[in-house]
């Protein structure tokens, strides 16, 4: 059955109207594009998304947590669960135009696809934009609350960027109502897995020349706020050995961190990407230094025993500079494998369309594919980004990688969809 | 005819009671003031020490620059000149109580004393508050008006802190126009000197336990703004060979430049007491760190030096991490000596007070006095701040210290009208 469907590709001319026009909402000077969560560029490009399903026929999912979704019903007799595609259409601010948006594009185009073919697959297809992945308000916001793993604290709690009632407020005006949030949690028994394509954001395919990357798995991530407590003084009189400046403790902290984590392995990674200081006046010795960082491993164990070292680092650098520092965990994304079966579909999707320069690689950055994981059959596939760069406006992907990358998601779709129907069917058998 | 008002003494009642009137303006919660140049505290802090002037009957003088003074006329037959007593009202953000308002209510107090005395000195007296010493705007911006070296660009171009925009509303608001400033420039030849009490700010009294410091001179100050200037990029995803961190290069610069500065010698001093990074995502690569750095030395040459070496520290941290780095000077305060003739004055005050636990010393603070050294004999008297803490609200001086600073400068000021009136005879006599 599947062969008859060899040879089916994707239409790229319609998938690069779509990226052009999409593009377009919230254009930065740059070339690249600020739509944060819940932002008027943001439920600007989700109202274009929404017509564009609409356009393609099909069922539109809207649930309370905002993920917006276009269904593609199968007429399979014995269909009865989902694959979803998904991504989403925020971005960070001033960031390039293909993270995630050439992903939901991609699964749009894939139900195109497949709808004109007249293929009836054994499964539903889903396309659906998450919520908040970047975290312009909380990670994941979206993939959480479908898994039903967001905490309700974080509808309560100030989150790692803002306060609560400001999150509160943006999700009212994007038509999400915080308390009816958890409802958006589905049943995985309705689900048959779940793919995504996204570009690299990193440059092992570019720098070795393949254009497949299979995930598999994505880093785990813990993020931190430290803040360094040291006395306001005046920065000319005050005797060197009675300094208490928090700033030079972060700063000696800062540089210290990068060198530890740069110590454990490749795979470690550490970023401080904000810092606040106080009073901030040129001629006052900073009383107090907040940083926001975070550090990533594929690894759960070594990335708690980089966390362990962290806390310790700033408490020492506290200590040598005669000030305190308090350490508070905001946020915790465990590393998450891909599924094997989801694995094993993409590969036979790359084997069909003829193509070898493949990578099995890890993702250091955070997906929604990481919640869904242990939830349903998951899978990512990555295409090459030129020089590794990402959230920047010079993101930028080889239009061919983009093609090749869709044409296998079609294909590891229509895999996926086969061998789950299989082992449910295995699995009903032996039941 | 000085030794009559040997035994003359301040009234340390209504001392007392201007200080605990001035202390509420712009109190803070914890028991510091924010008088911020220019503001609406400041303009308070000035309405209430107008009416205090008034009250001494004294004459109101009020010029271009927003320096706010009161004169006591002498009725001696060879007054011409006028010794200038001064401080300001205006304070960092939650600073301490006793910076500056102390020595510009010693001055109201000391011409309080003698014109109750009947003491018919040879000179003018002359108590004034000078604009914005605190350099919330510009630094010294009255005291250099007053001497005429402000330069005009200081009203036209962007200052270290703000923009000119709102510095010139600033100005218009508090009734200073822009363009008549230059008008407070003053003559030289109209003054006989300046003497200024203050707290030390630091704790070199204190820990020695003296009750005087006899002012040597005042150390140059050299203001600086480093942007350092790297490339956003996902902070997971990108290669550690790839990163370009505007924050780590700014960090490593932090330490490195206080650990050098501390090679140097004691009097060498280097203060960032601001940064600010963009974009300020946790999860993006920081692109741009902008810090604000002072460095601080009594020797000119050596202030030079170190600045030469902050940048060159600058520009290999900026190497090391492969970014770039703009180094800008924004201020330079040049370092200076006070007077021979007012040092004397003041020394002779506190051999007729019998104190004998002086220090002489140099200030690591900047003051008006640094401008008015060049203009006419300058002197200052500190007295001692309690564990050195200052711009803080903890800062604290003993009463005690404070009324016999007074009276040293009471002293002082009766000493310098005669010395210099004797100067003067004798320059007559010779010319």
């Amino acid at each position: 059955m599947i062969s008859d469907f060899a040879n089916l590709r994707i239409n790229s001319e319609r998938l690069r109207q779509n990226f052009n026009e999409l593009s377009q909402i919230g254009a930065t000077v740059g070339g690249g594009v600020s739509r944060l969560a819940l932002s008027n560029e943001d439920l600007e490009a989700r109202a274009w998304f929404g017509n564009q399903l609409d356009m393609a026929g099909l069922v539109i999912g809207d649930d309370d947590a905002g993920n917006l979704s276009g269904i593609l019903i199968s007429q399979h007799h014995e269909a009865e669960k989902t694959i979803l595609l998904g991504s989403h259409l925020d971005s960070v601010p001033n960031g390039g135009r293909y993270d995630s948006s050439i992903g939901l594009l991609a699964g749009l185009e894939v139900l195109h696809t497949i709808r004109e073919s007249g293929l009836n697959l054994p499964v539903h297809l889903e396309v659906i934009d998450f919520t908040d992945e970047e975290g312009c308000w909380h990670s994941l916001f979206g993939s959480k609350s479908l898994t039903g793993k967001l905490d309700p604290s974080a509808l309560r709690d100030s989150t790692e960027v803002h306060e609560t009632g400001a999150f509160r407020a943006a999700l009212f005006r994007a038509g999400i109502r915080p308390n009816d949030v958890y409802k958006a949690a589905r049943n995985p028994s309705t689900l048959a897995g779940y793919l995504e394509l996204h570009i690299e954001q990193g440059n092992r395919l570019y720098r070795t020349n393949n254009s497949i990357g299979i995930v598999s798995g994505i880093v785990g991530r813990s993020t931190y706020e430290f803040q360094f407590l040291g006395e306001a003084s005046h920065s000319g009189t005050t005797d060197n050995t009675m300094r208490r400046d928090a700033l030079r403790g972060a700063a000696d902290f800062i540089t210290q961190a990068h060198n530890m984590v740069g110590e454990v392995d490749t795979d470690a990674i550490f970023n401080c990407g904000q810092i606040h200081v106080e009073p901030g006046a040129f001629n006052v010795i900073p009383s107090k230094a907040r940083l926001i960082a975070e550090c990533r491993h594929p690894d759960e164990d070594t990335l708690t025993m980089i966390e362990e070292r962290l806390v310790k680092l700033a408490e020492e650098s506290a200590y040598k500079h005669r000030i305190a520092v308090k350490p508070r965990r905001l946020v915790h994304m465990p590393a998450a494998k891909m599924s094997p079966l989801a694995i094993s579909s993409i590969a036979a999707a790359t084997r069909q369309l003829g193509i070898n320069n493949v990578l099995h690689l890890t993702s250091f950055a955070g997906h929604d594919a990481q919640m869904l994981s242990s939830f349903t059959p998951t899978g990512m596939i990555f295409v090459p980004s030129v020089n590794g760069i990402s959230h920047n406006p010079k993101e930028f992907t080889e239009w061919d990688d983009i093609i090749n990358g869709v044409n296998v998601l079609l294909h590891a779709t229509i895999e996926l969809a086969f061998r789950s129907q299989q082992i449910n069917n295995n699995n009903n058998h032996h039941g």
